[in-house]
């Protein structure tokens, strides 16, 4: 008889287990009902936060750390992945240049930088990387991508030649954009960008007025963000014969979705799609008997893109069962069961704080999904 | 094709809901993956709070309200349920003479008296019942049962021929038990008294030694308690010839056991088996394919005599699955996996405060037991 194969493709649990982590606390559970079942790891992410270090895993890669500037100019350590190909990388912007990197009382969208995040590409392109995934949630930034730029060799200068100030604020000054110096190495590059978001660069649902604000931004800044944008897409358009401004996601990050489209070869992807083809989910769901995915929440926003129902999704075109686990379970699971996700198992153990919760994470779902096991075990009921 | 049948036997959920409200809740999760299943709901208890209302409910019964006096004599609202075949009571002894009766302040087991549980038994008598299944957990008390003895028609006297003051207090001057005016009645009603502990009536493992000072007992009342108690076993056994004092469960509510034992046609059973018998779950069983249980809490000591633990040895026996749902699981239930119970799921999803979830119990039964029903329609997975 054949081996029974599960496919453990979590999400991390944010704040208690990375998605590795989770992958053994279910494989332990799984193990004691399933004791000769095989047991394939793909720690997942959707392209926000521990999408390095999932892909990284998944892959059987490296991490790596930088100094690098941050945000308001401090240096900071980010961190990159070098997948377990050796020739694609993997990078969170937020990593250099993300808003956990600035207090509540120094957030100025007038200033923030992607500098931070254009040297994590720097250093990428120095190991001789081909491939880079960029994940660009969670920024602190409104600069179009600007800062990244710079740190790859373009010039940003004044209508005196002057190189203008780093961050939004000073955008409305842009007379010329000297891509003379641009780093060479990026015509041979190719970007895949994790983007969520169809937002376009301006404007009503541009970058400055939807994300302004919880960047620290006043009405006042939101407009000034907003109209340096807009100018700054005129001057690439004029210049760089791109026109970025209404595609959408150039918008995302405080438009490092544009700059990233205007200076490198970039795709801009869903995030779980990426994660999905990048950790060879597909090819491992084919041997799957069922698959149990997860994530710290689950509910109605799930299928925006979350990771159990980008899993679910792909188990579902191969006929495969999905059982998620979750540390929280919100409104509007009922929507999920018919894209994919057979069934959710809350793996609280009962009333709680939620500090004690993340703590004991690993127990909690070693003792659900070996509960689940058994009941998988009792045999169909039809 | 056989009907697939469902067999739901849950305890209630304490603060929560009654175990019917879970059965229905249960069934309502259920229902959507199997509409077509029979349901057959047998809300049970272990012989302490909460089994007037389920057995009640599993045998189509009807609950009635007496005035009767309190533990400290102040007048209380007590319940008891006769069940569906009209001859069979059942009595929860803290609906007369609980311990939530009295506040932290007037707590004196020196002076709390078991009357108002006699002026049930009387209740139930005059309505011409048979038999009277009476759970003895909860007490407010240490007397002996003697209060329940006087209301229904006992004397107990000093040496002066007067009649003791009510409560364990007095029980030293106990000189002679009069029961010529005990209702005859007694002599033909069969007392099955629900008590999972085996204490004796006095001494180190008596009554008042362990039982006394949660009811509010100092180490001096404790000793006089105990003492109390020794000189009426010596009067019971000089006078009536009954020899209580060592017998297993004697001790039981601060010697209620002793007196029902001393005063009626008593037989002392575990709770859970009482309660498995008169709710008729054994012949439901028979019929099930699949059999719920469940508890507000899932511990180790879930195996002394709890509910869960109770339905799973009978459904054991008749070689049925059963599946537990608890609002907490705590340590130790890797010990419950042998004892019958094949699987056990929390219900609450996610980090929460305890008021919260208690309100949302029904809710969450249902979300749980519909995704264990999701896993079960999967099939078996070997």
């Amino acid at each position: 008889m054949k081996e029974t194969i599960f496919v453990l493709a979590p999400d991390s649990f944010k704040e208690s287990m990375t998605a590795k982590e989770v992958c053994i606390a279910m494989e332990k559970g799984l193990r004691k009902i399933y004791p000769a079942a095989g047991y394939i790891h793909v720690p997942m992410a959707d392209g926000g936060e521990g999408t390095v270090q999932s892909l990284v895993d998944a892959s059987g890669g490296t991490i790596h750390h930088k100094e690098v500037s941050g945000p308001l100019g401090q240096t900071v350590t980010a961190t990159y992945g070098i997948l377990g190909d050796g020739t694609t990388a993997v990078i969170e912007m937020a990593s250099a240049s993300g808003i956990h990197l600035v207090t509540k009382q120094t957030r100025n969208p007038l200033c923030t930088t992607t500098y931070g995040t254009g040297e994590l590409i720097r250093a990428c392109l120095d190991q001789g990387i081909r491939k880079i995934i960029i994940g660009i949630g969670g920024s602190a930034t409104n600069d179009g991508g600007t800062g990244m730029a710079e740190a790859l060799g373009a010039k940003f200068l004044d209508a005196q030649g002057h190189a203008l100030s780093r961050g939004g604020g000073a955008l409305g000054h842009l007379a010329r954009i000297d891509v003379s110096k641009l780093d060479e190495r990026l015509q041979e590059v190719q970007f895949i960008v994790a983007c969520d978001v169809t937002n376009p660069l301006c404007g009503e649902h541009g970058a400055s007025q939807v994300f302004g604000p919880q960047k620290g931004a006043t009405p006042e800044m939101v407009e000034r963000l907003d109209a340096n944008l807009s100018h700054y897409a005129d001057v690439v358009k004029q210049q760089l014969h791109k026109d970025v401004r209404d595609i959408p996601g150039a918008g995302a990050a405080g438009g490092l979705g544009a700059g990233l489209l205007i200076f490198t070869q970039a795709v801009l992807r869903k995030g779980i799609e990426i994660v999905i083809e990048y950790s060879g989910l597909r090819d491992k769901l084919a041997e799957a008997d069922v698959v149990f995915t997860g994530e710290g929440g689950i509910d109605f926003q799930t299928k925006f893109g979350k990771t159990p129902y980008g899993v679910a999704q792909a188990a579902k075109e191969a006929g495969k069962p999905v059982i998620a686990i979750a540390g929280f379970i919100g409104e509007g699971i009922d929507t999920l069961y018919a894209e994919g996700i057979d069934a959710v198992f809350g793996i609280v153990p009962g009333a709680s704080d939620l500090e004690k919760l993340l703590k004991e994470g690993p127990d909690n779902v070693e003792r659900t999904t070996e509960n689940i096991a058994r009941v998988l075990k009792l045999g169909r009921i039809t």
